[in-house]
Protein backbone atom coordinates (compact mmCIF):
# COMPACT_ATOMS: atom_id res chain seq x y z
CA UNK A 1 0.00 0.00 0.00
CA UNK A 2 1.67 3.12 -1.22
CA UNK A 3 0.34 5.93 1.23
CA UNK A 4 1.28 3.47 3.81
CA UNK A 5 5.09 3.18 2.59
CA UNK A 6 4.93 6.56 2.01
CA UNK A 7 3.98 7.44 5.59
CA UNK A 8 6.91 4.60 6.79
CA UNK A 9 9.26 6.00 5.15
CA UNK A 10 8.55 9.47 6.37
CA UNK A 11 7.32 9.00 9.82
CA UNK A 12 8.72 5.24 10.70
CA UNK A 13 12.46 5.48 12.90
CA UNK A 14 14.29 2.45 12.40
CA UNK A 15 16.61 1.78 16.08
CA UNK A 16 19.20 -1.15 16.59
CA UNK A 17 17.50 -4.59 17.23
CA UNK A 18 15.31 -4.42 14.39
CA UNK A 19 12.86 -2.03 16.00
CA UNK A 20 10.74 0.12 14.06
CA UNK A 21 8.70 2.77 15.56
CA UNK A 22 5.26 4.20 14.16
CA UNK A 23 4.32 5.78 17.29
CA UNK A 24 3.74 8.55 16.02
CA UNK A 25 0.73 7.68 13.78
CA UNK A 26 -0.18 3.88 14.28
CA UNK A 27 0.56 2.89 18.29
CA UNK A 28 0.38 5.82 20.35
CA UNK A 29 -0.18 8.73 18.20
CA UNK A 30 -3.03 7.44 15.71
CA UNK A 31 -3.41 8.83 12.24
CA UNK A 32 -7.16 8.17 12.04
CA UNK A 33 -7.27 9.60 8.58
CA UNK A 34 -4.52 6.99 7.44
CA UNK A 35 -6.26 4.01 9.36
CA UNK A 36 -9.48 4.71 6.99
CA UNK A 37 -7.83 4.00 4.57
CA UNK A 38 -5.97 0.73 6.10
CA UNK A 39 -9.66 0.09 6.94
CA UNK A 40 -10.63 0.73 2.76
CA UNK A 41 -7.73 -1.38 1.67
CA UNK A 42 -8.36 -4.33 4.00
CA UNK A 43 -11.97 -4.54 2.73
CA UNK A 44 -10.86 -4.42 -1.11
CA UNK A 45 -8.36 -7.27 -0.42
CA UNK A 46 -11.07 -9.31 1.84
CA UNK A 47 -14.16 -8.67 -0.23
CA UNK A 48 -14.63 -12.10 -1.68
CA UNK A 49 -14.88 -13.47 1.71
CA UNK A 50 -17.88 -13.36 3.52
CA UNK A 51 -17.09 -11.38 7.49
CA UNK A 52 -18.87 -11.57 11.03
CA UNK A 53 -16.94 -10.42 13.07
CA UNK A 54 -12.92 -8.67 13.35
CA UNK A 55 -10.49 -10.24 15.90
CA UNK A 56 -8.08 -8.34 17.19
CA UNK A 57 -5.82 -8.12 20.48
CA UNK A 58 -5.20 -5.70 22.58
CA UNK A 59 -4.03 -2.78 22.88
CA UNK A 60 -2.79 -1.46 19.50
CA UNK A 61 -5.08 -3.77 17.46
CA UNK A 62 -7.88 -2.18 18.72
CA UNK A 63 -7.48 1.28 16.83
CA UNK A 64 -7.17 -0.53 13.31
CA UNK A 65 -10.23 -3.24 14.20
CA UNK A 66 -12.42 -0.55 15.02
CA UNK A 67 -12.14 1.48 12.54
CA UNK A 68 -11.85 -1.79 9.55
CA UNK A 69 -14.91 -3.12 11.15
CA UNK A 70 -16.58 -0.25 9.79
CA UNK A 71 -16.20 -1.39 6.49
CA UNK A 72 -16.91 -4.70 7.22
CA UNK A 73 -20.25 -3.82 9.00
CA UNK A 74 -19.40 -5.93 11.93
CA UNK A 75 -18.56 -5.89 15.43
CA UNK A 76 -15.09 -6.19 16.81
CA UNK A 77 -13.86 -8.42 19.28
CA UNK A 78 -10.24 -8.08 21.39
CA UNK A 79 -8.62 -10.92 23.30
CA UNK A 80 -8.08 -9.67 26.24
CA UNK A 81 -4.09 -10.05 27.64
CA UNK A 82 -4.60 -11.01 31.78
CA UNK A 83 -2.75 -11.81 34.73
CA UNK A 84 -5.04 -14.38 36.67
CA UNK A 85 -7.41 -16.09 34.18
CA UNK A 86 -10.28 -16.94 35.86
CA UNK A 87 -10.72 -20.46 35.12
CA UNK A 88 -14.61 -20.93 35.18
CA UNK A 89 -15.36 -22.48 31.73
CA UNK A 90 -16.34 -19.24 30.49
CA UNK A 91 -13.19 -17.80 28.39
CA UNK A 92 -10.53 -19.57 25.79
CA UNK A 93 -7.08 -18.97 26.64
CA UNK A 94 -3.72 -19.34 25.25
CA UNK A 95 -0.81 -17.81 26.61
CA UNK A 96 1.25 -16.04 23.98
CA UNK A 97 5.00 -14.95 23.91
CA UNK A 98 5.92 -11.49 24.01
CA UNK A 99 9.27 -10.56 22.56
CA UNK A 100 8.75 -6.92 23.23
CA UNK A 101 8.17 -6.80 26.76
CA UNK A 102 9.64 -10.56 27.25
CA UNK A 103 7.15 -12.60 29.45
CA UNK A 104 4.30 -14.47 28.59
CA UNK A 105 0.34 -13.23 28.69
CA UNK A 106 -2.28 -15.24 29.18
CA UNK A 107 -4.76 -14.10 26.48
CA UNK A 108 -8.90 -14.92 27.37
CA UNK A 109 -11.62 -14.22 25.39
CA UNK A 110 -15.49 -14.81 26.64
CA UNK A 111 -17.27 -17.99 24.40
CA UNK A 112 -19.96 -15.96 24.37
CA UNK A 113 -18.74 -13.73 21.38
CA UNK A 114 -16.79 -16.77 19.06
CA UNK A 115 -19.16 -18.70 17.83
CA UNK A 116 -18.75 -21.82 15.24
CA UNK A 117 -21.20 -19.68 12.93
CA UNK A 118 -18.19 -16.91 13.29
CA UNK A 119 -15.94 -16.27 9.95
CA UNK A 120 -13.18 -14.00 11.70
CA UNK A 121 -10.95 -11.50 9.80
CA UNK A 122 -8.20 -11.24 12.38
CA UNK A 123 -6.50 -7.76 12.55
CA UNK A 124 -3.67 -6.13 14.08
CA UNK A 125 -0.75 -3.56 13.43
CA UNK A 126 2.49 -5.56 13.47
CA UNK A 127 3.31 -8.98 12.48
CA UNK A 128 6.82 -10.63 13.16
CA UNK A 129 7.40 -13.35 14.88
CA UNK A 130 3.81 -14.61 14.60
CA UNK A 131 3.07 -15.15 18.19
CA UNK A 132 0.42 -13.32 18.69
CA UNK A 133 -1.12 -14.31 15.28
CA UNK A 134 -0.87 -17.40 16.39
CA UNK A 135 -2.21 -17.22 19.78
CA UNK A 136 -5.67 -15.45 18.37
CA UNK A 137 -5.78 -18.24 15.72
CA UNK A 138 -5.48 -20.78 18.49
CA UNK A 139 -8.37 -19.08 20.19
CA UNK A 140 -10.24 -19.21 16.99
CA UNK A 141 -10.32 -22.61 16.56
CA UNK A 142 -11.27 -23.67 20.22
CA UNK A 143 -14.42 -21.94 19.50
CA UNK A 144 -14.87 -23.45 16.27
CA UNK A 145 -14.97 -20.69 14.12
CA UNK A 146 -14.12 -20.07 10.94
CA UNK A 147 -10.41 -18.35 10.03
CA UNK A 148 -10.82 -16.19 6.76
CA UNK A 149 -8.01 -14.76 7.03
CA UNK A 150 -5.37 -12.07 8.64
CA UNK A 151 -4.80 -8.76 8.04
CA UNK A 152 -1.64 -6.98 9.10
CA UNK A 153 -0.54 -3.14 8.51
CA UNK A 154 3.11 -3.98 8.74
CA UNK A 155 4.96 -7.64 8.32
CA UNK A 156 8.42 -7.54 9.28
CA UNK A 157 9.26 -9.68 6.29
CA UNK A 158 12.65 -10.81 7.64
CA UNK A 159 11.30 -12.44 10.61
CA UNK A 160 9.16 -15.84 10.08
CA UNK A 161 6.27 -15.42 11.38
CA UNK A 162 4.42 -14.55 8.07
CA UNK A 163 6.26 -17.24 6.70
CA UNK A 164 5.30 -19.70 9.35
CA UNK A 165 1.00 -18.80 8.94
CA UNK A 166 1.53 -18.97 5.47
CA UNK A 167 2.83 -22.38 5.22
CA UNK A 168 0.05 -23.61 6.99
CA UNK A 169 -2.44 -22.54 4.94
CA UNK A 170 -3.74 -19.29 6.07
CA UNK A 171 -4.39 -15.88 4.09
CA UNK A 172 -2.23 -13.52 5.42
CA UNK A 173 -2.60 -10.06 3.63
CA UNK A 174 -0.09 -7.58 5.02
CA UNK A 175 -0.17 -3.61 3.94
CA UNK A 176 3.71 -3.21 3.49
CA UNK A 177 6.27 -5.88 4.34
CA UNK A 178 9.65 -4.99 5.34
CA UNK A 179 12.21 -7.33 4.09
CA UNK A 180 15.31 -5.22 5.36
CA UNK A 181 15.61 -2.11 7.77
CA UNK A 182 19.25 -0.57 8.69
CA UNK A 183 18.99 1.42 12.02
CA UNK A 184 22.70 3.32 10.82
CA UNK A 185 21.52 4.87 7.69
CA UNK A 186 17.27 4.94 8.40
CA UNK A 187 16.65 2.76 5.16
CA UNK A 188 14.07 0.21 4.79
CA UNK A 189 13.73 -1.87 2.11
CA UNK A 190 10.06 -3.16 1.09
CA UNK A 191 8.55 -6.09 -0.35
CA UNK A 192 7.05 -5.45 -3.73
CA UNK B 1 -28.73 9.35 25.09
CA UNK B 2 -31.52 7.20 24.78
CA UNK B 3 -30.11 4.80 22.16
CA UNK B 4 -27.82 4.22 24.99
CA UNK B 5 -29.89 3.98 27.94
CA UNK B 6 -31.79 0.88 26.01
CA UNK B 7 -29.10 -0.89 24.78
CA UNK B 8 -27.87 -0.76 28.87
CA UNK B 9 -31.01 -1.98 29.88
CA UNK B 10 -31.29 -4.68 27.44
CA UNK B 11 -27.79 -5.94 27.42
CA UNK B 12 -25.49 -4.64 30.48
CA UNK B 13 -25.91 -7.25 33.15
CA UNK B 14 -25.62 -6.09 36.79
CA UNK B 15 -23.59 -7.85 39.30
CA UNK B 16 -22.50 -7.76 43.08
CA UNK B 17 -20.78 -4.59 43.60
CA UNK B 18 -21.73 -2.42 42.12
CA UNK B 19 -20.26 -3.76 38.41
CA UNK B 20 -22.00 -3.33 35.17
CA UNK B 21 -20.88 -5.39 32.88
CA UNK B 22 -21.47 -4.20 29.17
CA UNK B 23 -18.79 -6.35 27.38
CA UNK B 24 -21.23 -7.27 24.65
CA UNK B 25 -21.50 -4.08 22.77
CA UNK B 26 -18.48 -1.79 24.70
CA UNK B 27 -15.47 -3.00 25.98
CA UNK B 28 -14.86 -6.90 24.73
CA UNK B 29 -16.92 -7.07 22.06
CA UNK B 30 -17.79 -3.79 20.40
CA UNK B 31 -20.88 -2.75 18.16
CA UNK B 32 -19.30 -0.52 16.35
CA UNK B 33 -22.83 1.06 14.62
CA UNK B 34 -23.35 2.02 18.34
CA UNK B 35 -20.08 3.47 19.00
CA UNK B 36 -20.51 5.78 15.63
CA UNK B 37 -23.78 6.95 17.36
CA UNK B 38 -21.81 8.01 20.21
CA UNK B 39 -19.22 9.58 18.27
CA UNK B 40 -21.44 11.56 16.38
CA UNK B 41 -23.21 12.71 20.34
CA UNK B 42 -19.89 13.50 21.47
CA UNK B 43 -19.46 15.74 18.31
CA UNK B 44 -22.48 17.58 18.57
CA UNK B 45 -21.60 18.04 22.60
CA UNK B 46 -18.73 19.70 22.15
CA UNK B 47 -19.47 21.35 18.94
CA UNK B 48 -18.66 24.41 20.34
CA UNK B 49 -14.95 23.85 21.59
CA UNK B 50 -11.51 23.80 19.67
CA UNK B 51 -10.28 20.17 19.50
CA UNK B 52 -6.88 19.12 18.42
CA UNK B 53 -6.46 15.99 20.14
CA UNK B 54 -8.54 12.78 21.36
CA UNK B 55 -7.01 11.22 24.62
CA UNK B 56 -7.42 7.99 26.10
CA UNK B 57 -6.31 5.44 28.12
CA UNK B 58 -5.80 1.60 26.73
CA UNK B 59 -7.33 -0.38 26.53
CA UNK B 60 -10.91 0.02 26.53
CA UNK B 61 -10.94 3.23 25.79
CA UNK B 62 -9.03 2.71 22.30
CA UNK B 63 -11.61 1.85 20.67
CA UNK B 64 -14.23 4.99 21.56
CA UNK B 65 -11.06 7.24 21.03
CA UNK B 66 -10.75 5.94 17.34
CA UNK B 67 -14.23 6.19 16.59
CA UNK B 68 -14.95 9.44 18.00
CA UNK B 69 -11.76 11.05 16.46
CA UNK B 70 -13.25 10.61 12.93
CA UNK B 71 -16.14 13.37 14.17
CA UNK B 72 -13.34 15.57 15.12
CA UNK B 73 -10.95 15.33 12.57
CA UNK B 74 -8.20 14.74 14.99
CA UNK B 75 -5.62 12.46 16.09
CA UNK B 76 -5.89 10.19 18.81
CA UNK B 77 -3.38 9.82 21.94
CA UNK B 78 -3.79 6.91 24.02
CA UNK B 79 -1.72 6.81 27.32
CA UNK B 80 -0.02 3.53 28.02
CA UNK B 81 0.16 1.31 30.96
CA UNK B 82 3.93 -0.32 31.90
CA UNK B 83 5.48 -1.72 34.29
CA UNK B 84 8.91 -0.25 34.40
CA UNK B 85 9.20 3.20 33.25
CA UNK B 86 11.95 4.26 30.91
CA UNK B 87 12.81 7.75 32.82
CA UNK B 88 14.80 9.27 29.78
CA UNK B 89 12.65 11.99 30.00
CA UNK B 90 11.22 11.78 26.84
CA UNK B 91 7.22 10.60 28.36
CA UNK B 92 5.23 12.64 30.69
CA UNK B 93 4.09 9.79 33.49
CA UNK B 94 1.80 9.64 36.46
CA UNK B 95 0.26 6.56 38.89
CA UNK B 96 -3.35 5.49 37.90
CA UNK B 97 -4.89 3.36 40.85
CA UNK B 98 -7.46 0.78 39.78
CA UNK B 99 -9.75 -0.66 41.76
CA UNK B 100 -10.94 -3.14 39.35
CA UNK B 101 -7.38 -4.51 39.04
CA UNK B 102 -6.80 -3.85 42.33
CA UNK B 103 -3.34 -2.39 41.84
CA UNK B 104 -1.16 0.76 40.77
CA UNK B 105 -0.12 1.57 37.42
CA UNK B 106 2.36 3.59 36.02
CA UNK B 107 0.88 5.31 32.72
CA UNK B 108 2.61 7.44 30.43
CA UNK B 109 2.62 9.28 27.38
CA UNK B 110 5.40 10.60 25.12
CA UNK B 111 5.90 14.35 25.30
CA UNK B 112 5.95 14.07 21.52
CA UNK B 113 2.21 13.55 21.22
CA UNK B 114 0.68 16.39 23.67
CA UNK B 115 2.29 20.10 23.07
CA UNK B 116 0.99 23.71 25.01
CA UNK B 117 -0.80 24.42 21.82
CA UNK B 118 -2.69 21.15 22.12
CA UNK B 119 -6.31 21.16 23.14
CA UNK B 120 -7.71 17.99 24.46
CA UNK B 121 -10.44 15.81 24.61
CA UNK B 122 -10.45 12.89 27.15
CA UNK B 123 -12.68 9.83 26.00
CA UNK B 124 -13.19 6.79 28.55
CA UNK B 125 -15.79 4.18 28.52
CA UNK B 126 -16.12 4.58 31.82
CA UNK B 127 -15.86 7.11 34.69
CA UNK B 128 -16.49 5.84 38.61
CA UNK B 129 -14.17 6.93 41.37
CA UNK B 130 -12.14 9.00 38.96
CA UNK B 131 -9.21 7.72 39.22
CA UNK B 132 -8.15 6.62 35.31
CA UNK B 133 -9.60 10.60 34.18
CA UNK B 134 -7.48 12.33 37.24
CA UNK B 135 -4.25 10.52 35.84
CA UNK B 136 -5.19 11.52 32.29
CA UNK B 137 -5.53 15.44 33.11
CA UNK B 138 -2.18 15.59 35.35
CA UNK B 139 -0.46 14.04 31.94
CA UNK B 140 -2.27 17.18 30.02
CA UNK B 141 -1.26 19.43 32.71
CA UNK B 142 2.59 18.25 33.12
CA UNK B 143 2.55 18.98 29.10
CA UNK B 144 0.55 22.72 29.18
CA UNK B 145 -1.71 21.20 26.76
CA UNK B 146 -5.37 22.37 27.77
CA UNK B 147 -8.20 20.48 28.60
CA UNK B 148 -11.31 21.38 27.15
CA UNK B 149 -13.39 18.59 28.49
CA UNK B 150 -13.60 14.67 29.32
CA UNK B 151 -16.26 12.55 27.47
CA UNK B 152 -17.42 9.69 28.82
CA UNK B 153 -19.80 6.60 27.96
CA UNK B 154 -21.32 5.45 31.29
CA UNK B 155 -21.04 7.49 34.06
CA UNK B 156 -21.29 5.59 37.59
CA UNK B 157 -23.33 8.46 39.62
CA UNK B 158 -23.04 6.51 42.75
CA UNK B 159 -19.30 6.92 42.94
CA UNK B 160 -17.64 10.49 43.64
CA UNK B 161 -15.67 10.88 40.11
CA UNK B 162 -17.42 12.30 38.15
CA UNK B 163 -18.70 14.77 41.40
CA UNK B 164 -14.84 15.65 42.30
CA UNK B 165 -14.15 16.56 38.39
CA UNK B 166 -16.80 19.09 38.08
CA UNK B 167 -16.04 20.34 41.27
CA UNK B 168 -12.64 21.28 39.72
CA UNK B 169 -14.59 22.79 37.50
CA UNK B 170 -13.50 20.40 34.41
CA UNK B 171 -16.32 19.90 31.71
CA UNK B 172 -17.72 16.18 31.84
CA UNK B 173 -20.13 15.16 29.41
CA UNK B 174 -21.75 11.63 30.39
CA UNK B 175 -23.69 10.16 27.53
CA UNK B 176 -25.51 7.98 30.41
CA UNK B 177 -25.40 8.55 34.01
CA UNK B 178 -26.77 5.62 36.54
CA UNK B 179 -27.48 6.73 39.81
CA UNK B 180 -28.63 3.19 41.38
CA UNK B 181 -28.31 -0.59 40.34
CA UNK B 182 -29.41 -3.69 41.69
CA UNK B 183 -27.80 -6.48 41.01
CA UNK B 184 -30.76 -8.75 42.78
CA UNK B 185 -33.61 -7.48 40.38
CA UNK B 186 -31.39 -6.11 37.61
CA UNK B 187 -32.65 -2.67 37.61
CA UNK B 188 -30.38 -0.02 36.54
CA UNK B 189 -32.00 3.84 37.61
CA UNK B 190 -30.51 6.86 34.99
CA UNK B 191 -29.96 10.28 35.85
CA UNK B 192 -32.16 12.70 33.87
Amino acid sequence: MELLEQRIIKDGIVKAGNVLKVDSFLNHQIDIDLMNEIGKEFKRIFADVEITKIFTIEASGIAVAAIVAQYFNVPVVFAKKTQSINLDGSVYSTKIQSFTHKRVYDVIVSKKYLSPDDKILVVDDFLANGCAAEGLIELINESGATLQGVGIIIEKGFQDGGKRLREKGIRVESLAIIDAMNDETGEIKFRH
